[in-house]
């Protein structure tokens, strides 16, 4: 069964999350029948590890980690492979791919650069 | 004259300022004759102080800074309040607002759940 989480960096303040159970509403409406976690680097409940750890709980074995990152950085790069490394081991039976940021995706790009121009 | 100031987290990857140069290239080709800058709060050049000088000796002295971060956090609320409060004692005739979080945009949140659910 397959399964997606929306990976983030996290921050201190609370209202943080909410772009993220936005994201997770819209693919929830779209495709029901798939489990979405939400899963964060630090700061912002919860990590990774525990959104992996509750897809696994809930039998899926095919995990799709979005980075909400505009763009690869050290934690894309460095830090979110390492936590897929020992959720792996953890979890050997799960197989884990990370997606493009959605930074680097033609229609994010094209919805930020029409928010850049529309006055709200 | 008005102006776009993209203004972003910065990062030590050098291909960080990708996606930015994209949303600046899409903006651009919709609106020439609007001057769009890049500015990062740090790690990537140019600081936003530098766009915002930038902008101010093209003429610009109305600009829309857009902040590309998904969620208003410590360095939208507090550091970018800051670095436009410095800004306008430099540049008195300049009148700066500050645009959404590109995370709280309806098309942009649909666009990024888009790429969830959809394998490249």
């Amino acid at each position: 069964m397959k399964g997606i989480i929306l990976f983030g960096h996290g921050a201190r303040n609370p209202e943080y999350i909410e772009p993220f159970k936005r994201i997770r509403a819209v693919v929830e409406a779209r495709q029901p029948e798939v489990p979405v976690e939400i899963g964060f680097l630090e700061l912002t409940q919860p990590p990774l590890e525990a959104s992996i750890e509750c897809l696994a709980a809930r039998g899926v074995n095919e995990i799709r980690v979005v980075p909400i990152f505009f763009a690869p950085g050290r934690h894309v790069l460095k830090d979110l492979p390492e936590l897929i490394a020992n959720a792996l081991e953890r979890f050997p039976g799960i197989s884990i791919t990370v997606a493009a940021c959605v930074g680097e995706v033609g229609n994010v790009i094209d919805a930020m650069a029409e928010h850049a121009i529309q006055p709200e």
